[in-house]
């Protein structure tokens, strides 16, 4: 089941640089875990802007919510999330 | 050179049915020659709504401006255009 | 899966009243339907609205997605759909 | 009476984390003790979002907000309120 | 319970004059008999608008909505509906 | 000449307890004084916020502006102000 | 007692030219009629829109709503008014 | 050349009070000078809030640039600015 | 002196498409003989929509005004404008 | 390949004002290397903002990315994108 998610960031300037840099490895490697089970299925940079808007592949709404609110970086995003599904005109029948 | 591009759908109660039906006709072939092409590569429903997000995969500002405006449906959108570019932490060279 | 949907009605004054009247005795069945089949899990309306607030349980964006959209009134709707979850203090454990 | 309440949480990164959980331990208390009182009928988390979706049911505007400002997290709170009825089209005479 | 409520009209310049010379006519007779009923405390024009400003004295939200649908021009309003109460630093016990 | 205002009120988390609970009693004295004056006429809470909605009934905009900016909390608030006036379909001659 | 006015023209373009013309005309020579009383102080363009600025100088809020709902062109007006007072820096005794 | 210029002024709570006055001190001199030599042709309060709105009449868009952000208190100012052009149906040639 | 322009065209499906092509026609010369006095410096498509941004360059407000509002196409645009100055960091004395 | 950039610039009245001083010189020098080499073709200030309008001329949406984010001062920027094209009716085959 498929979701649009953007994903703004923003740490205040007077958090701990170190604790940030760590906290952004984390968050790449805990991506990357996702990226390849195939839950999250894409991520791209927004020209300008510290975000990404990405697609995420899971059973329920749960396993989102869950996936999203784990996120090292969570507590400095502002998320928004819209569900897709197929649409009846792709040539894919499965198109993620 | 990627683009994410929602386009919500409004045609009024009182346009045409015929003509309705026909112009759905057309510019889903144009969409699946397009979608063949690569172009346009990837699309979903919003869930809800008579709307799309999807990923454009083009050459330029100028051709993504072209194929937008020559859509057959497109007299009858709302489109908002975000570029997009490859994210950091993906571990494929090239997410499209 | 859970999903809270909010439905603005506007039928234009212009549009034929006996159309409206027969549009809303299909819409009223349809709906029953979906609420004994559990599916339209709870509806209530907005106070000075011609709108509703509604909750949904269904298998999958698609089922969502289809039951919306087929709506005789869906035409004269704005839809705004947001996915829910499971609140973790609740004491109730399938709250729907 | 119902009201469909919409609230978001914010708890400033700074906020003391050991007070942040104390509270979070008495809003739980406080809320299951109204819902089981069934004045606070419903509970969802809102998908990606520190944030719940509630549906209330009281015996009037004073005793909700009561409920609502007397709330440990209320400081940390955006509340929306918006007040429901039953809809004529549902099948069931009592729908909380 | 009391509420304000916002009225904002606006009759479509194509409405036939006549037709709305006689809703007006029988909105204001509404109007005044849910005044003398003490429902419908207050009312305020806004300076420059075709729009009021009201205050509710209702039994319930539901009493408020089937009062508001069936006004007359309620078909030509955008209607806001606010609950309120009774604040406590008031020195009148019931300012209605 | 009456004026509907409105009044979120937002004292930071950090701003000293023991100032504000004096400053919110000196406001609550102000007020009480101005609405024996007759000057400030209607108060009432919004449901759910620390707000108020207030009827104000002044000799010139002047007066409510140092009324208003002269209030104990006003460094805490973010106001909003609409004139009005008298509604033709009143029964009352000064409904204030 | 002043008042800022923004007043946004828009006159449909299946609305009769000629009778456009004449409201116009109209519209021209009651605005002359107040600007010469004093009423209407000031009047400015907005560059690039049909929407004028103005500042009224009247006795009270309810004369300001019968100037502004009589204008021969108001039904084709967006209004907005914010009452506005003397500026405790200025030099001038009385700038209007 | 005319502009209407809306600022609006917020003073942090916590920024030093002695200050604070200073600065508001050198703005109203500043003001004053701007406005006996013409340029700050017009200034007024907004009831209720800590805002003005000012007509300028200026020589350029640079000039007037200049003057807004060498303002002693522009650090604290939210500012809008909209180019104004003498109305056809003035009476007065040259309505400043 | 220079100005940013914005111009969303929106040319309503029931307009006469034979007029349309004309005023389109008319537009161009019009467009391109502003352009070659200079004072329509640039103009830009935005992608995907209907709509240009521009750079102009006029003496005054309402050489602006008045260029804008003969256009054409201007009873079918929804224009914003914005005053523009030349960047202090600019290595270019006239940067148009 | 154009596009049109917002820059609106924030830096809190708390951050150390010398090295502001220092950020403010760092970014007027990769600005200037950047304008010489026509990849950031125009830039305006917006009158009465801390902020500017610029015009970049890029390879790529991935080249945009990098120039901006790469600012010295674009932590304290909110920076919006917009992609533009060719206008057909321009009589430049190559306006920049």
């Amino acid at each position: 089941m498929l979701f649009m998610v953007k994903m703004d960031v923003n740490i205040p300037a007077e958090f701990d640089a170190e604790k940030a840099t760590q906290l952004k490895f984390v968050e790449k490697n805990r991506f990357q875990e996702l990226q390849r089970s195939g839950k999250w299925r894409h991520i791209w940079r927004v020209v300008g802007q510290y975000a990404n808007v990405s697609i995420f592949d899971v059973e329920s709404n749960a396993e989102l919510h869950d996936l999203l609110v784990t996120l090292p970086l969570y507590p400095f995003m502002t998320v928004t999330v819209a569900p897709l599904c197929r649409h009846p005109s792709s040539i894919y029948e499965d198109d993620r």
